[in-house]
């Protein structure tokens, strides 16, 4: 009960933080540019929001360092700002209508302006960060933070570019190349904030390396549990969800199928998976299932989910801490989102 | 002969910067993200560019005051990269199919990628930037300029915002409104490439607030300018580029008209640049002309683009400096973006 207020507050905290950014940029003239941004981020009323996952990491980790979390919330903003400019340009790249229960952006003020107001936010997620001065730290420490912070956010790009590319070709790559693809496109933001908090807490580099080692492994683990559920998942079993075999949407367990399978097998995906073919039917999308089960792809998957998890919470216990409780929620934040 | 030649190198030298961007952030498996970063930079073979005007300016006033250029030039690099990312995505937004005599980006490549190479090139504006570590800057120089150029850039997101909030609507906005949109979206980054130069090259508040008063004021009139030979320019005029009176385009001489006529050319007026009508005709076309002329739309922004001119050059002059030639240079820019 405790814990779960406490996290409750380092978002409320986050939110305070991202509002004040915005609002020390909002002038009468682009009050509706402010809009969409505050729309989208979820801070326009009670509307549904994130999970906030990449703050709450960042701050959890300079907590558990620093024993206190407020001297790190403008770092907090700036990942979940830069997490969401991302998102608005994904779901008009991907033709996503939805985001979080609500219509997406672009659907409501056109791509033009959401295509503008991504950028918009992108400026906003480092602007946030120049209120860390204010804080105290010094400027040698911030300048590191936004290199990391820019190195992060080109890795985003890049594993974005391999993500369209691949979504655009029928050609399916290897497993290794799906795994740096994911690693850029969700690993190093989530391994970003986690260093971050650290990089802000303290000068001692092997502690810094195991955050951010935690990190990755986390967004691996994550990224894994969501291919998952993307087939096996209660929503894309029974129909609620599309499965990602109907979309054909090119995750570990189709990969790892289309390069373990053999014979009649491997011919029967390939002709399934074809981009040229209609949609596949739902006899089609049993075969598949069939198909995944004897290559042995889902538990594949699942083993390599849950291997990172453990790296991940083990990268957690190595790290001598002054801060317990911290460090719980962190591992209770590796547990909640991977549970396959 | 001898003032090209300087121009040429300092555009060289800056080309050479971006490249090494680019190359330090590309590897093989994002050989094509970059690719893209190349061909719309022009920077892929003798490919057309555009003129590089606000490295140039940056370039420029950073060796007026230091003597030498080389050391500005990751600040030249990070905002022409910067200007490129932004047209980009314009390119996107206003449907604009040439950039520079070859396809835009996204005809060749398709939006979803274009949109997420644009922000890749944001972000290596930004990774440009840490050179100047290299180059001997100290931390709380390079941050400032950091500041200033993010802020900048959200000015250009705002002033893009405007512009498309303008172009969607069929409500004319003033002439005030109007100076403040393309103050965010031209003069903004103009001001700050001239202040960026000079913020590397001096702690005097007063000569840094003189370098971006003359950005400012140039970049006033470069738009003021671009607006006459939209209507009046030789392309226009003879129909090879299409005027900005058939698209409508709510550029100062029109919306000063709409403000400043009366009675039957103020109906006029407003009946043919209505969005509900067809293309205006060659007749209507003549008829806005015969109106811009009586009002004395032509005249008004031709003064202001010179008056602003005027006011770049006396900023200009009104700086001691040691390097005469840098401000030759300058004010031969000013003087060939401006011919109003």
């Amino acid at each position: 009960m405790l814990a779960s207020i406490d996290l409750d507050r380092l978002i409320a905290d986050t939110e305070l933080e991202m509002l004040g950014v915005i609002a020390r940029a909002e002038d009468e003239r682009t009050r509706e540019l402010y809009t969409m941004v505050r729309y989208h981020m979820g801070l326009d009323s009670d509307a549904p929001r994130g999970k906030r996952m990449r703050p709450l990491i960042g701050l959890l980790a300079y907590q558990s360092i620093a024993g206190d979390h407020a001297a790190a919330l403008p770092g907090a903003a700036a990942v979940e700002m830069g997490h969401n400019f991302s998102l608005v340009h994904d779901d008009i790249e991907d033709n996503g209508t939805e985001r979080r229960h609500r219509p997406a952006l672009w659907t409501v003020w056109g791509t033009a302006q959401a295509i503008n107001t991504g950028d918009a936010l992108f400026t906003l997620s480092r602007m946030a960060l120049y209120r860390l001065q204010e804080e105290g730290f010094d400027d040698a420490r911030i300048l590191r933070l936004m290199r990391l912070y820019d190195e992060t956010c080109l890795a985003l790009c890049e594993g974005q570019f391999m993500d369209i590319w691949t979504s655009e070709h029928d050609e399916w790559h290897s497993v290794d190349y799906y795994f740096d693809l994911i690693g850029r496109k969700t690993a190093s933001l989530i391994a970003g904030s986690a260093e971050a908090g650290a990089v802000l807490a303290t000068d001692d580099e092997a502690v810094i390396g195991a955050y951010r080692r935690f990190g990755w492994a986390l967004g691996l683990a994550f990224q894994l549990n969501d291919d998952l559920l993307g087939i096996w998942g209660d929503e894309a079993a029974t129909g609620k969800e599309t499965s990602d075999i109907v979309t054909r949407k090119k995750t570990l367990p189709l990969i790892y199928a289309l390069a373990e399978s053999t014979g009649g097998d491997r011919q029967r995906l390939q002709a399934i998976l074809a981009q040229s073919q209609t949609e596949p039917t739902p006899d089609e999308v049993e075969e598949v299932l069939g198909i995944l089960e004897r290559v042995g792809a889902r538990e594949y998957t699942r083993e390599a989910a849950r291997g990172y998890r453990d790296q991940a919470l083990a990268e957690l216990a190595s790290v001598g801490t002054v801060e317990r409780e911290s460090m719980e929620r962190l591992a209770d934040v590796v547990r909640s989102v991977i549970r396959a």
